[in-house]
């Protein structure tokens, strides 16, 4: 019988300090986004997922804007600044103090490489447990040319060779350096210490991290991932090809927990969207983040959902957009061109045509005839609408908010209101019709004559 | 000279009693759709297109839902209840009454497999008119793993053996078994009673048929299928790929037919869409049941229709959405945000913008302004509009139904219009427009002042 | 030291006779369409890029349809008429009078073959330079079966030999004719004047002028093209699949040059849209002709732009269609169901929900509710509508055309607006608001009565 060890205790660092030149952007590369969440932002979570005690994030200098991310998506990671870009040895050392905090592994991972799964995280971590210095992450290459090749001798890592340093023999080897690595955290800073930058570049390559390992008489071992989840982005085509396999990851998910997709490959998730059991998402819908639907709804074609929670049986669209803050109740139903915006819909109420509701609560089965807006902004500020449980609104009335329609009250058609309505009053708002027989005719008349003068 | 045989006689078991407990659904298997239809509507159409004199489709105990749905698709089938599932054999011997009806052939198919074309049933078939007694549908699977081996000796079947039976040269064969099969009716009664179920799970195996046709010195047959006809459902992921192949068939066929889908792979058609000739569709086209689309009209992108007609010539969308009952006459225009609902639509007649026409006839070449808008629905019943031919709609009217504007009326612009205008009177139904100078200044600074105020 | 050689002269002749019997339609073959311009106008612009000094375009007799697309797209191109079909080299002396001008190089081509670059036509012709007389393209066939194949010694080519002539050693060349050449023009004349037709058709084909070279004691050479290039127009499904590879290079043009695309393969460009840098483009969006974007904008899903101009920092959609004339100002916002046609938008204005602006000016910052519609027709003519700087106009207002409203000016919601608004003028056109107590209730028992005697 053997106790139970103490838990590891795990330092992940991530290296965002890349410029990102090939994205051709303002932003920098780990801010832009993959399924509604930044590159930098998939990775802090899966290494949160993977069990990491503490996250040190490395940035380039200037890069408040990729700081905040950091702040805002895990406010417990430390972030250091890389102030000049002397290689990836050097980037990791930027976090030196975090370094020094006595974790027993350490793990460096990149910004720009978000679909490396945690469970490989903890196989690239497991041989520190079992005595290891260093672990390097390989993945075997469809096309290894231009990539480090990993060298092994029996379970050891000895190198990792250059393409332009490979022999004819090593460079049949497939198994590429992925980059990332994992170092014990009692030897990490005396073996980045040790790199030097005795090369054509003259940077600091954490690669050289092995070679320190295998002189200090360290086991040095490498783990294998699949070659799609260690492809990084450097340009907007790989950042499109992350895109495609993430959604391919969603799409998987949904299907098996028993949602119907009726073509997959036309809907969009963000990173969080969740779907209940017999949901049906027809083609072309599009989720942003924050989105929850409930068992047995049904989103038609061409919605976009964003910040929304949807309830169970709930029709939407198709052609519907429900943004943040719009709430659902039970089989209420948002048909075609409507908006729903920061509101509570009742249950069974029904919103079905070219209608736009903003900051505004619903009642359980009222329904909003087409064309209903609700006027929630008066250029300065914006108000609230409520209409009561059983309220009906006549099409294309225009409700003032602030304003209240009471329970089972009744608005006719073609209604501005601005007044309260009463529970169970009628309100109408709208000119009288006046007919002028013959008129039309004359109108035409003088429609033409009056275009035929404009010439 | 020979003389033309008499017409075989064909009954086609349908099986359907499957759980489906992969799907995670609520719904049983076999009523999941697939291009508008359900599962096992398509295994009931291709019966009856291969030229089924009878059909019986056995369903699970309390599965009222598939007996409603197989009684709405083909009256003319008999629903058989399989009160235990005691194996495919025994699934097939609950329809006992049927298989004593005196057929010639036998065809046992199943509602989870979709996409089996009427020419590989008839195929199937063929052996049993030159005496076989029983032939089994295989398919050359591209990774037979898992699936029972068609093993014949010359032209005929000897067994199908299980993978876990099978010999190494047995498992290099790829003719696998897809399940349907076709009985001789003299012998079938007699093979499916002869079925033992003496195997680990207790079950009556209908590929066990094989064995006892062998025994009783009936020649036994295998004809082969393409894998992608023989795909079956079993969780969401399949129902999927079913969906995909599908589709796939739907738009080569209008591409042959002589209409353009700019992206094919952006349309998703019904199992029954119809296309004219010269009809152009745009990308991201949805289709549901029942449309009809005649030469020359031009379906814009982001359109959504279903059980309309469309005429020749007219243009759909973008951004339309045409529902059950929509009929457009030749050359109509149904423009952006759009939506029609059993209505006929003259020829000629424009509805270009943010309209919603439901419950309505429209006369030729009228003219409904942006956002004009039918009310149909009174929270209690619907009514219906009429449009006279050459009336002119003014934007963003509102038609209070019942109401009937005349042939060349016309109505003023943001009118509600609730008494009937005669044909060629001018009506208009709107408040006088008052206008205050300066007031808009004085406005703003309540506005603002009222939202300090709030805080 | 060498001379400069004076440039050499080039007329190209594209050939656009052929009846497309298997497009099955009424269109004439080269006007069908691929990412928004016919296929014979890829064909001209991939001339005119490859700096050919003259156009000659040959037609089918009656086809002043493909005269006028030539026309309007290249004025300068001369149309010839091939009265009879009597193969591909009388159709190339159709255009005898372009042939006698005196060109240097004549390079032949297909309305129907609109994926060859013009780098393919530059190397194609430069053979011709030093010395031959004919250059044929070829291209390495995936599945050469049924094509003619390139045969040569040495770098000449010797001939074009029929699948059916061929011999086993030769059926098993790749190289395969694409059925373009380029031809001196010193000798173009007469060697398509000494092709026969003393073959099973009785027709004169351009691919004999090979033989004629070698007989004639010229140089003949080919080059080769990639199959993508090369592939033709004959069906529908041809037609998709040239979409797919002019989308595909699209695509991958825009993501070059800095573009976001978050799935390129659900966003369609027409072959002159422009994207600036750092433009996000969501899933699912369609780009008609003339489409310009700029820096940083937005195009959210489900939006549909043609003929239109987006500012720096504009945000467009979801669900949006800018149609030709709309010109959008830097950081001004369209966003779900608003159609704009004809319109300029100023900077910073906000145009958000449900709206149709067509034939108008909006000012900067100024902002228009859900629901305004501009009433620019009137059954006759055409109206603008000014709106001013900073204006608010209310939900659902009706603006009616000719009408302006003044800078600053405020429309209460709901409004019909028929006259001026002068600046910072505040108008309200709308019916007042009468509202009875208790009267909802029993309206409901009124229809219901109403509904039960109607039965």
């Amino acid at each position: 019988m053997t106790a139970t060890p103490a838990p590891r205790r795990l330092l992940t660092i991530v290296l965002a300090a890349g410029e990102g030149t090939r994205m051709r952007s303002d932003l920098p590369k780990v801010l832009h986004k993959a399924a509604g969440r930044s590159l930098v932002g998939h990775v802090l979570a899966t290494a949160l997922v993977a069990g990491s005690d503490a996250l040190a994030v490395v940035v380039g200098p200037g890069r408040e804007d990729v700081a905040a991310e950091v702040a805002a998506l895990a406010p417990e990671a430390r972030v250091f600044v890389q102030t000049e870009r002397l290689g990836t040895a050097h980037a990791v050392l930027a976090a030196r103090e975090a370094l020094a905090g006595g974790f027993d592994d350490v793990l460096v991972v990149y910004g720009d490489t978000p679909l490396v799964r945690p469970d490989t995280l903890s196989r690239l971590r497991a041989p520190l447990a079992r005595g290891a210095g260093v672990v390097v992450l390989g993945f075997e290459a469809g096309d290894p040319t231009g990539y480090g090749r990993l060298i092994s001798q029996g379970t050891s890592l000895v190198a990792i060779r250059e393409e332009k340093d490979a022999s004819d023999e090593e460079r049949a080897i497939k198994l590429s350096n992925a980059g990332l690595m994992a170092i014990s955290g009692a030897h990490a800073i005396a073996l980045l210490e040790g790199v030097g930058n005795a090369n054509a570049k003259g940077e600091f390559y954490l690669t050289d991290v092995v070679e320190r390992a295998v002189l200090a008489g360290l086991a040095v071992a490498a783990e294998a991932a699949p070659e799609a989840e260690v492809q990084g982005v450097n340009d907007r085509a790989q950042l499109a090809a992350v895109e495609v396999e993430l959604q391919r990851r969603l799409r998987a998910a949904a299907l098996k927990e028993g949602a119907t997709l009726i073509a997959p490959e036309t809907v969009f998730f963000s990173h969080d969207t969740k779907l209940g059991r017999d949901v049906t998402v027809e083609p072309n819908v599009v989720f942003g983040p924050g989105v929850v639907v409930e068992d047995g709804a049904v989103i038609h074609a061409f919605s976009h959902l964003e910040g929304a929670h949807v309830g169970r049986g709930v029709s939407v669209g198709p052609f519907a957009r429900l943004r943040p803050g719009a709430k659902l109740g039970a089989k209420a139903r948002v048909g075609n061109f409507v908006e729903v915006k920061n509101a509570a819909v009742g249950e069974g109420a029904k919103l079905n045509h070219l209608t736009y509701v903003g900051d505004a609560e619903v009642g359980p089965r009222a329904n909003l005839g087409a064309g209903t807006i609700t006027c929630n902004y008066d250029g300065v500020s914006k108000f609230r609408t409520a209409i009561g449980a059983d309220a009906f609104v006549g099409s294309n009335s225009t409700l003032v908010a602030p304003v209240t329609i009471g329970e089972g009250a009744y608005v006719g058609a073609g209604s501005v209101i601005v007044q309260d309505v009463p529970a169970d009053a009628l309100a109408i708002g709208r000119g009288l019709q006046v007919t002028k027989e013959g008129r039309a005719a004359k109108l035409r008349a003088m429609q033409k004559a009056l275009k035929d003068r404009r010439g």
